[in-house]
């Protein structure tokens, strides 16, 4: 018998508490159910620095989110959409893997808006997956109006989306297995 | 007679002490020679906050970045490429902007990359550019292999590359006027 | 005085007769009105061939496309999003254009799609004109659920795509003249 | 036992006697070694029409064309980049598959330029493989400087280039045998 997969959540908000954290922990939910090992950066709790500022270099925070993108087999990356790509906060997090953390593991990708739906931020991180040599599933998720997407209490609100979450962390877990 | 124009230099190298922050410059020093007045955000002296950091809303720095973003014509951005596209700290510069400083604004994009030549940076930066309603020059320009590129004195050794970069400097300052 | 400028039409649909060539005569008729002369591609009555298809070469439409072209001081591109970016029949179109009828003349960008809003198809066709050394306007138009898009007698239901497309137009026609 | 996989190439350029031809022969002939079923679409012996030319959609090499995608289990694309992304050949190509033909199945992206390197083409064939919901291998191949790329035997003279082949050829044989 194997190990069961670890899939890591990465999110291009700032903080968890955010739609795009939220999107993480309903997709780890989900693999969670299946059998996965779930683990989620705290941004907020422990700020990676920008690449290039004083100190980066042997910053513990960095130590510790690379030790932790080490570990796993699976990735999900939820970003906000700003001026038409991922966030700063996204790009830099992911600016601090490298093809150690990243070649031949399964990335699922998320993508919200203020707006109206639009696929340009998952096209450039796709881009990005495959320059580290990452597999991206071909299923992935926006939502769009983000701020009209959730019920009150946190569930999703189209009912088509909800059920494209759940192919979406199904693929991830079962393809995650099939190319490992 | 008019004002002349003022050009603002964003650098995707946290350090302007950097290949990026030297094409900034050599390209301001051209635009100067045409009259252009020339600024550039310094990022290392005043740092800008990620989007959506404690306090990130009302920050100095992002106060001071804004200001001299309203008073720019032009400007030029130049990135390392890191995994396929932008820096992080190039896109958490470009979030801090909005339509209101860049609408009907002209930009002129350059892209640096350790190994060989690529646009891919520079097809995202030009994609976030239309985003917030401003024009991109035709001409770009990619430093392949940016540890060699430049002589010990600073001069680009590509002759080819010296020649495109006074092509693009013009074509920036030249358009800038028209389409102010 | 100057001579008007010219705005000429290639539309991503074979037939001029679809959604994509009504967008260039309601374009076109806006800038008409302006003062533009408006020439379009017919590519049904004047079919391209292939690029690489026997006798492409010295093809009589390819020299007829290609003197249209020259005489062009600016272009509207609309073309329909299949998976994921533009159409054949556009990506053909666009081969056949070279520097010569391009090179630092003005394009606007018009996608439309079957299903909801996306700009993948804009910003690959915004990545195709850079490399011909265009100039693309900052405004662009998408027209979503197509089929829907337009009254019996062929207008615009969407008021707000209505005046984007005002919008557009204008700033078609005048950027032509300050660029040209 | 299961059955072998089969490999079907689509070419970019109109004629299979290409650098583009010629790299799907290279990729195809490792892959049958390592015991797959291989297959190539002739566009010029068996001319696709243009999405929306009249017949087309009762056209015979359509239905050839069609039958023989639905047979394959994974894809090799081989297009020259023209303008800054794949030809129009490529394009009208993949216009004519559609998800029955491609979901879940495995690509593999080739490109191959006049000039210096560069992935736009692969990328955006990359976003449209995903649209139709298909699986890219991570790895890619760039064929630069394409007239003098292979020998008088066609033989391809960077050694890089050649064991990155073997790479790609054995990724694409092995993960589509995970992945079906």
């Amino acid at each position: 018998m194997t190990d069961p997969i670890r899939i890591m959540g990465i999110c291009g908000s700032y903080d968890l508490d955010s739609a795009n954290g939220h999107m993480i922990d309903l997709v780890l939910a989900e693999c969670k159910e299946m059998g996965a090992e779930v683990i989620v950066w705290d941004n907020k709790a422990n700020p990676l620095p920008f690449v290039g500022e004083d100190g980066c270099w042997d910053h513990d925070n960095v130590k510790l989110y690379k030790s932790m993108a080490d570990s796993a087999d699976a990735f999900v990356l939820s970003s906000p959409e700003y001026h038409g790509t991922m966030s700063g906060v996204m790009k830099n997090s992911l600016d601090w893997l490298s093809f150690d953390q990243t070649t031949g593991k399964v990335f699922g990708l998320i993508s919200t808006l203020g707006g109206q739906s639009n696929t340009t931020t998952l096209n450039h991180m796709r881009t990005v997956v495959r320059w580290i040599h990452g597999w991206v599933i071909p299923e992935q998720l926006v939502v769009s109006n983000v701020k009209n997407a959730f019920s009150d209490d946190g569930k999703i609100l189209d009912s088509n989306l909800s059920k494209r979450l759940v192919e979406f962390s199904t693929s991830l877990f079962n393809n995650t297995q099939k190319l490992r």
